[in-house]
């Protein structure tokens, strides 16, 4: 019922977790029912938006990094880096959790639609971080 | 268990569907349990908003509207018209799901709240615009 | 299968209610399960933070003030203070209802994750604010 996904990132931007999701409820075997995504970070949220032109990701990002710039002189919490309070931010703006209904086996999305994991963090050089997500599905 | 609901719309604006849903609750004839309503689409949300006052939802509009303006110089996904991509950033900090437990029957709302399709595109002469939400209610 | 929790509120800030929920999430004595917590108010919301420095807080804060600030000459929604309309702007961009995956019978945060209530409104003087909200639990 509860499934935990591993999704390895590169740095900031939107990475499409449709397909993965996808083989979560399908292991489910439920033709109808919702399945809910959660992840378990507060510097990399989740979100659903247009699959076709990836222009529309790259404005996204460009307008979210114009919306909450680095180095505010209101930020206190710096210890962690120059993109980890805008990071903290940018998810509290999106998704820590979606449910989405369960429709003939799969995600019932819109054909525009695809379900992102937008990271908020810069590359660390050295560093591969991998972010966790819990997939339940029920009827 | 999972009912789709069609919303039709005319152009920008909060449109209150708490009715809509609150049928398809009473289809389900469970005296509790959840609903989860979801949207297909990518340039139009959900909000659960005040329902007594109408400035407020005019208040709404018009200060997403000054947050995200049209002919951004940094958007390039343009070819769908200059409301296109603020519909999706929109979309981005609002929500696309939302759950709702249900109390007697009916969604569990607060004395002041509605459910609102906030609709993000203008309106297109001569073009009706359809938008599709799936509703899934469950124990 | 649904609580009713009331969390008393001194004006604006982040409360954790991350115990409060578990224990309404260990009452329902089930080890796999999801939760939802739904708020019954548009101006005051759920959000998932940091739970380690409290200057994340403190700066979530003052930049949601910052984007949202009083006085807003667009505003017309105004005869309840203005603290008033903000606060339905903020409780827009933040979440209404968030759902969580319930893991050996707790919710299934991640390490550095906590449930906030986010109150929006001032402390008006001589005035108790109880916020109430639903919590769901179910397999």
């Amino acid at each position: 019922m509860i499934q935990e996904l591993i999704i390895p990132v590169k740095g900031k931007g939107l990475y499409d977790i449709t397909k993965r999701i996808n083989t979560c409820v399908s292991n489910y075997s439920c033709s109808e029912g919702l399945a809910t995504i959660f992840i378990r970070h507060t510097s990399a949220s989740l979100i659903i938006q247009e699959n076709a032109d990836p222009a529309v990701q790259d404005d996204l990002n460009n307008w979210m990094d114009k919306l909450v710039p680095e180095n505010d002189p209101i930020f206190s919490h710096v210890q962690e880096g120059p993109d980890d309070m805008p990071a903290h931010i940018k998810s509290a703006l999106t998704l820590t959790s979606v449910s989405i209904p369960i429709v003939d086996g799969l995600l019932g999305l819109g054909t525009w639609q695809a379900v992102y994991l937008w990271e908020h963090r810069a590359v660390t050089p050295g560093i591969q971080r991998d972010r966790k997500l819990l997939v339940h599905a029920s009827y």
